[in-house]
């Protein structure tokens, strides 16, 4: 069993970093949550709801004494606001963040720390398009999975209290190197939203010569909800995870343009088995799952 | 108030053929209905689930008597099915198809007609990844479009005869030309289908090398539900509708190769753009679907 913690300071106050103040609050896991935020109606919000305790804009304030600090912010300003709050971090204080990117994150945030800080890198898979306080829920790890992606600084104590943590809220840990994390999520995660903005993107500006939008069912509508997530979010993961992003999106223009190529010389076959084949990847998706460690 | 159809004749009983029989038949607005198609194991369950009177694979035998056929097989086995019962067609008997492609459908098939049957082209955009009768239900049209892409030898009395049994399925009927038709679904339909296939075969041609398929959160599932749909539907919308298809494509492609360059160039300003047009997407569907005549 999880010890509980005394004072959680999250900094960014939204989907995730509320969703996990609240799980580990309805599990009693928590005393004191601080909450850290740009944006004065949300963290009042997060009052209101009884998400944080209390807030402040300040994140040195927030970090002192706190023995847990959840970094939930998008990637790129984790580096700035460790290197405001670092002076004020209790000795043992564990960071830890929610970041989509990894490699980027540690070799930024490692270099700040004083030696008696631990940092536990990791990724709760639970991103959806909403965004905010207000979409955060106590069960929104459940069943999820959280990539933690331990460094030869690491010491296990604090690895094991942050994955004992993301435990109790529900979620299945797994561990991994921030290198292959970036890589495997660039594949699954990054491209899939890079091909859904490109869409989204082609319709609007087609859209300008002739009415289309009106007229979209399914298969736009499908893409447009991932569409929907935060613009920072997705501008610093693009920035963060470059190298794989567009090791990703290279081999997607392979295939795209490989498909073309079948249409263009109207390859039924050919056609017929690429669709077959793309049929049966969700049965592959559960399978892949089921064995995995 | 349409007047009921005396005997419907259904060429494949799958998802759009059983919906259309079951919404007529909720309805009052059907007296018999006759399925045809090639798997037995599914006619025997259209009739065991009341969704057809009588079933055979004969076509011709089928269309004989009837007043209404309605083709609701893949566009290219259509020509082909028009030709085996032709001769079988009682005076004035209407035709009507739920093709996702007009203009090839219209050129293949008209010319084969005699002059005393009409022919009334049509799309009800209500496809989902389900196939077959058991996934069919009556009130799958409700607030949905169904295009309707009348020809010059189209006429008036068919074409309200087919818009106003749409209309009582609870569809919003629509008028296009075949051509406007297919240039449009080919943007918002069939690319976003194209460029889901793509992604489904780049993480599998990459899941052979390193494993993702375990991973897959959000983003590719989103992907894999539209690449559930029939395989011989796609095919035959990818050669029916080659052109409009390949220059969705080539629209994709400039587009998805410029947001490959923001990426490369770290642009910042243009990234976090493009994500902010991109989420508004949304509310200009919504508000593009009320400004609709």
């Amino acid at each position: 069993m999880t010890e509980p913690v005394r004072r959680l300071c999250v900094i960014g106050v939204g989907l995730i970093g509320g969703s996990f103040a609240r799980a580990l609050r309805e599990r009693g896991l928590v005393q004191e949550v601080v909450g850290v935020g740009r944006s004065r109606p949300n963290l009042e919000q997060a009052k209101r709801l009884g998400v944080v305790d209390r807030f402040t804009h300040d994140a040195a304030a927030a970090a002192r004494g706190a023995d847990l600090i959840l970094l939930a912010t998008p990637v790129r300003a984790m580096p700035g606001i460790v290197e405001a709050l670092r002076g004020a971090l209790a000795p043992k204080a564990i960071i830890t963040d929610a970041g989509s990117t990894k490699a980027g994150v540690v070799r930024a945030i490692e270099p700040l720390l004083p030696s008696s800080v631990q940092f536990v890198p990791g990724h709760p898979i639970a991103g959806k398009e909403k965004t905010g306080v207000s979409a955060s829920k106590a069960d929104l790890f459940q069943d999820h999975w959280v990539i933690l992606t331990p460094t030869a600084r690491t010491a296990k104590p604090a690895l094991q209290k942050v994955g004992g943590l993301w435990k109790q809220c529900g979620a299945r840990v797994e561990l991994m190197e921030a290198e292959e994390h970036d890589r495997v999520f660039g594949a699954v995660s990054h491209l899939p939203h890079m091909v859904a903005y490109a869409l989204v993107d082609t319709i609007l500006q087609w859209e300008k010569e002739t009415p289309l939008l009106g007229y979209s069912a399914g298969g736009l509508k499908d893409f447009t909800r991932i569409a929907q997530s935060s613009p920072e979010m997705w501008r610093d993961i693009c920035l963060e995870n470059q190298e794989a992003i567009l090791e990703a999106m290279d081999r997607y223009l392979q295939t795209f343009r490989k498909l073309r190529n079948l249409i263009k010389l109207k390859d039924e076959a050919g056609l017929k088995n690429l669709f077959i084949k793309a049929r049966k990847v969700r049965k592959q998706i559960t399978a892949a799952r089921r064995s995995r460690p």
